[in-house]
């Protein structure tokens, strides 16, 4: 379980097969989030007829509610969401910083505030790796800090080496063999940091390895280094996770300097806004162009909403905030990806990659829509 | 097209077939309500494999947006909001009433302000039926005045006299031979006003007649003196449609009075504050108990949320207000009322309508849950 075996190369990218209690995994991929064991909108059924192949929960919205135990006893995430294909979580770290009202960061771990009813709640690395057994995912993350951008290097310093700290208490903590454990590199855009993470990270035999605190709000420009970086340094025999990276050029970029999986609420989150994803960049489906427009979002697209709907019905759906429209733009976009990403396989079996990505490029750049 | 004939009766009760140009509809049966062209998060494919027959839009919604002329050049309601089937549109009469800000009523029509950019806009029979023309549905309503409640008798005697002279030029105005135009007779919880509206509406022969202004806030004991009456003049040999009408109990009292056909947003929004249809009420999910039940919310239920939910998971999901529980539950409530008139139907072919309407009360009225 979870022998990770490359498939195929083309330059520094792969594809990939993981395989998992719940399933065979193909890599390269983009997980969708479903942080409270729903992905906002969609059905599992929906979920499956898409393409996704791994969901993604959130260890510390569940842990709000409706707690761990609850979960478990409802059969783990697996039964609880109805959805019996392979299941991630991450740690919790990072919506601790980023929701939660941080009182108190420690060697032990950290005390923060709910943002749901203020209670103080504490999560360790010890508590996640707990959590996490009970909520049963088949990937469960190492409890980690992802400092916010910009930190200072001071900070940064002494965060990654806490980080490494709780890692050994992650592995040390963990107790089911059918969960893989992915410890997490930190280190920001600072590439000694990254380095001497990434380098003590790899030192631990997990199963899989995953880059964390970029796309935080850092530029662009200093986001890629560090992915290079890690790639070179994180094992070629395991998969490796860009965390919380979700835009399609990112990905296809990503895939080139050997990243294997991909997270992030921006294909539904922007789907709700009313954005639809296609190869030229995001269509925004308020316009009131869209309103009269008989074409489907994008006729090349085989999801439910391409094959039933017009621009025209959606963004009347979309402007009025009628559910069905957000449900099916989100669709869409997380489809949008799960075809990039099989293109994407597609490419690499091929060895054809560099052209995949070119021709990516000047759709994606080559003009305005 | 539209020739209505009666199949089964029990008592009172009968079972009907309409054809209408996209497709044969089964009576007695519920209409979901798709106010702007759809069925709040529920996409046409889920229509049909929950067994609805007719989806009902609402003309004043439409009229706002996207507008009629926008939907008849996007192929008609059929067309542009991907359901096939038969639809209906209501005239917008009562919802200028109830949304919008009602600026003068005259023999002429209705002038009021949108309550989405406060725009005056003009209602007539004439206007009515042009729009409901454009939108394109198999069914459309007369344009009619249904008084508040409550409303003095001598009001409502000028507005049903009114309303009749406003039948009279809906049918006048009325071009396409493709739709059917139901009339609506009128009268609020008077019943010598019942009687006279109910007279004088049948005198037009109309392929379906509609009990309009009830379940507008009187008391039920009032109500239901004015449907039976209304059933007792409207003809034998034409479809019978209590307009917004839709709790389980009173769906199942009025088809034992004659009834024909049904709509209402009740099932959708309950749905989406929680509810959930049940033999023996409403099930509020939102209730504590219901987080670690890991039973279905009604194990006779064949709709997708019973097949594969707990309780304890969509009651999570409401409690977070999350999209995916209150498009499930809006789904089991439409597919409960939808099972609810199949059985309904059943019963009436097998001459058993009274005893499936006694077992029907005691599991509603027996036993709270
Ligand atoms: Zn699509
Ligand atoms: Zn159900």
């Amino acid at each position: 379980m979870f022998d990770f075996r490359i498939t195929a190369r083309a330059g520094r990218a792969r594809n990939g097969l993981l395989p998992t209690p719940h399933g065979l995994v193909h890599t390269p991929l983009f997980m969708p989030v479903g942080t409270l064991g729903s992905v906002k909108g969609i059905s599992p059924q929906e979920i499956r007829d898409i393409g996704s192949q791994i969901v993604l929960a959130n260890t510390y919205h569940l842990l709000l509610r409706p707690g761990p135990q609850r979960v478990k006893a409802l059969g783990g995430l697996h039964r609880f969401a109805a959805y019996s294909g392979p299941w991630l979580t991450d740690s919790g770290g990072f919506q601790v910083m980023s929701l939660g009202h941080l009182r108190r960061i420690s060697e032990e771990g950290v005390v923060f505030q709910s943002h749901i009813n203020g209670d103080l709640i504490e999560l360790s690395p010890e508590k996640s790796v707990a959590v996490q057994e009970a909520l049963g995912a088949d990937i469960i993350m190492a409890f980690d800090e992802c400092p916010p951008y910009p930190a200072s290097r001071e900070y940064m310093k002494e965060s990654i080496e806490r980080t490494l700290r709780w890692l050994e208490r992650c592995f040390k903590a963990k107790t089911r063999p059918d969960q893989a454990l992915f410890a997490i590199a930190q280190g920001g855009i600072d590439l000694e940091l990254r380095r001497i993470s990434a380098e003590a990270t790899v030192a631990f035999d997990a199963p899989g390895f995953a880059i964390g605190g970029l796309a935080v709000g850092e530029p662009k420009e200093a986001m890629y280094p560090a992915v290079e970086l890690s790639t070179r340094i994180l094992p070629e025999s395991k998969p490796r996770y860009l965390m919380g990276v979700g835009h399609p050029e990112d990905l296809v970029a990503s895939v080139a300097l050997g990243i294997d999986m991909f997270d992030c609420v921006y294909p539904t989150r922007t789907g709700r806004f009313g954005y639809a994803l296609v190869a030229e960049g995001r269509m925004n489906l308020k316009l009131t162009r869209y309103l009269d427009d008989p074409r489907p979002i994008d006729p090349e697209c085989d999801c439910y909403a391409c094959r039933h709907f017009s621009r025209a019905y959606l963004s009347h759906l979309i402007r009025a905030e009628e559910m069905l429209g957000l449900r099916m733009v989100s669709l869409h976009n997380l489809r949008y990806l799960h075809r990039l990403m099989e293109q994407a396989r597609s490419a690499i079996a091929e060895k054809r990659y560099g052209e995949f990505a070119r021709d990516f490029a000047r759709r994606r750049f080559g003009q305005e829509i």
